[in-house]
């Protein structure tokens, strides 16, 4: 059994300590150092968390490919979310954001792999999944981490602070 | 045998005729029209044209999800690009960008299908392919269409005219 953490971290959310391409920037440096690979698994972020990491020149030696797993049937097929899992939590749970990071690590042949699944906005929300909450998994050869996330902003936004989110969580593993 | 069509067309990467979102929210739009549905599959734009597409609110009605082919191993396994095809022509070609989009559209059950295959740069470029040489292809169901490109600028750049041509391309397929 793989640890499973989950918390709310708003403090995360609202910190800005770096420019918005120094994450990448480092994260491919460090996964360099460390001859290690990484995969991504976006959804609600909708191909913003490979999109940032593809911009660095270079990313085609660490970076080996992602799945934007915008159904779940995608989840499902591609990335091998099981059925019954989606069926009993919904696509935006921190399960599904596990199994979104491992299927995804397992796919690609990765070290490591981001997942991430969420209400991005203005429509899809419930009474007790409102726009804005996100869940981001880190998959890595130690494990594999989850945490729960409630952003705040238009869509475009969440989309955004979810990759810069999930890119942070993603260095904090390589350290 | 479905039709290939292969040609440079350098009057289309400089036209700027719509504003920066405005490609999607017409693409978003024609597809509810007709109840289609659409499908990524990102090389060279590392994500950006799912990104793009995703940043429409209700996207998830018609967008069913995207691969990120960054390597020739996530090519054929996850979109079934035949691995003596990338050993042929290389993954920059209008073969292999034809054979992403039908194995998207094939993966995702779409009726329409993007992919895209280049060299962004700086680095990555050989003697008969520059930094830059893009090939993007639309399957849909009256067949798949290829166009050759070379897009000038940094890597960032030739991502976003990449994106931009391929919505544009894929917009002109949903008239």
């Amino acid at each position: 059994m793989l640890p499973y953490i989950c918390g709310v971290s708003a403090r995360r959310d609202e910190r800005e300590t770096m420019q918005a391409d120094e994450l990448e920037q480092l994260i491919g440096a460090r996964l360099i150092a460390s001859s290690r690979t990484v995969s991504t698994a976006d959804s609600c972020s909708g191909g913003l968390i490979a999109h940032r990491i593809t911009n660095v020149s270079g990313s085609s030696r660490y970076f080996l490919g992602g799945v934007v797993s915008y159904s779940n049937v995608a989840k499902e097929s591609l990335l091998g979310v099981p059925h019954e899992l989606l069926a009993a939590h919904g696509a935006v749970s921190g399960l599904v954001a596990r199994a979104m990071a491992e299927g995804a690590r397992r796919v690609f042949g990765s070290d490591y792999a981001i997942g991430a699944t969420g209400i991005a906005g203005p429509t899809g929300s419930t009474p007790d999944k409102p726009v804005g909450l996100v869940y981001i998994a880190v998959a890595s050869p130690h494990g594999t981490f989850v945490t729960e996330h409630r952003f705040d902003g238009p869509r475009e936004e969440v989309k955004e602070k979810t990759a810069e989110t999930a890119l942070t969580l993603l260095l904090e593993h390589l350290k």
